[in-house]
């Protein structure tokens, strides 16, 4: 694949009906692309796509209906979030890592792109280099993280064993329209969904943690750089590549909407900073992260106003 | 846990009957420990055991059973041997990862230290500096490392977030006594039986491709310093240090017993260099690997002969 041309095959989006493929088939359809979306719930009605399916992935024929005609698989698992417990989240990798190897199955008959969505905030865990690029040691401290990073080799074993034509993203920490706080999904959801409905915001320990918050846009933006990526690199880190603390975005949402604030103890599975080296996804997908983390929160908070008052 | 005295406890064994358990109890009972061992299938009868069960540690109340009285679980899994098919292995890495959760909780509701039998020779895959420390990032390329590294993860998360006691041994290619060449579990074992039995010696490729070759009984001793680890350490890499090829595998077994070879065409799942780092084992666990190569090809063939003509 040496370009993505809309006319070249529909794309196919799995897990498309969350906070990364609500924005990602907005982003898609927008650029002209035939769409195929597959999840098992909608955020908002499926619109403007060549085929949308409700249903499981799991479900035997799903994918295969899913991918006719497709040039790619974008594979937006569903599954627990980063804070969910040990016991659901160890039982989510396990359906999650049952899939992959029918996923390969698919992409390599078909000869389709596989972009798998990993987690560049969780699968480095601790002690790395800040910012992180993407040849660190992976040690995560999740099960979240552990159960991203074993798809992610899964997967790759299928690229080099049987020639999977696999991309690899590893998103830091996505935030932006359809990020909705009540799913405990991110902070910015949450804190700025309080703040409109005049609750207190949170916050846990000193606020020192760091994070690389990531305008949605820009993933998408690197998503569909992604699939028409031609060099040799297989895994990209996905971020701002900058660091913000919560004390910061707190600072930063309080000139937009004051809101009292709660303080908590800290989380202990939070690593104190996540900041990824996002050089790599410049220069080799000549992609570059747009939004800074004030007119990211702006934009947000413009769309939650729009949509809490119609 | 400061020290390991035979009179604190039972020493479990998990995945006993096979070639590295059969060792492991043998040498666990002559250094005056009580053994508890669990396995589906015995290599030989068990022997001089305070407990023996015959079953499979899914089974519900098996490894509460086979702990029972125990200061510490060595777990090393059946399953898959790295040559096995891409399909079977992802299966097998289920089943493993469908436990981890279990034998975490077994292992902290009674402050059990857990030793995990990994895999040096498979969870580094390629691309990494020779010789390999602990350190390195791990991209494993055959479905047998994925699953090795997702089992090392799990179990790390659970010693992160809730405490386990874990030790990971990340052992290279063991060879010796009990690892028999007809299961397909290591090249040693094969060629040997094969020059024993007037047979031919099939080599894979030009001979140049080095592997980390460790004497089972080097291997025995790191897992009984290890169960008395008390540093903050939690990987070691159990190897000889040294990397041999094929071709001098070759020529030191045809020093010993004459045989004619047969060239086959390189797999293409290997790495080309395999060779583990050991010296963060020798410096924490006290423990240095004591058999050459010539000399365990040596005692191996002696087993093999006096196995074969009793």
């Amino acid at each position: 694949m040496t370009g993505l041309h809309p006319g070249d095959g529909s794309i196919a989006v799995a897990g498309a009906g969350g906070f990364i493929g609500t924005n990602l088939l907005r982003g898609l359809t927008a650029r002209g692309h035939r769409v195929h979306a597959l999840s098992r719930s909608w955020m908002v009605p499926p619109e403007g796509l060549a085929l949308a399916l409700d249903g499981d992935a799991g479900t035997p024929g799903v994918l295969e209906l899913l991918v006719e005609g497709c040039q790619a698989l974008v594979y937006l698992p569903h599954g627990s979030l980063p804070g969910t417990d040990l016991q659901t989240a160890g039982q989510d990798m396990l359906k999650g890592l049952a899939l992959a190897s029918r996923i390969a199955d698919i992409c390599v008959e078909r000869s389709l792109r596989l972009v798998y969505a990993s987690s560049g905030g969780t699968v480095y865990g601790s002690d790395v280099a800040v910012p992180t690029s993407e040849d660190a040691a992976c040690n995560p401290i999740t099960m979240y993280g552990a159960g991203k990073l074993a798809m992610e080799n899964v997967l790759r074993v299928h690229a080099w064993q049987r020639g999977l034509d696999l991309r690899i993203l590893r998103i830091s920490n996505p935030y932006g329209p359809w990020q909705l706080g009540r799913k405990g999904q991110g902070v910015i959801g949450t804190w700025l969904e309080r703040a409109l409905a005049g609750g207190a915001i949170e916050i846990w320990g000193d606020g020192s943690v760091v994070r690389d918050y990531v305008y949605i846009d820009d993933v998408v933006a690197a998503m569909h750089a992604v699939l028409s990526h031609a060099g040799p690199e297989r895994i990209f880190n996905i971020g701002s590549g900058d660091g913000t603390s919560l004390r910061e975005i707190l600072d930063l949402i309080q000139a937009l909407c004051p809101v009292d604030v709660v303080h908590r103890a800290a989380r202990p599975v939070d690593v104190p900073v996540s900041v990824l080296d996002v050089s790599l996804a410049r220069a080799a997908l000549g992609w570059c992260p747009q939004v800074s983390i004030r007119e990211g929160l702006c934009r947000t908070l413009e769309w939650l106003q729009h949509r809490s008052s119609p």
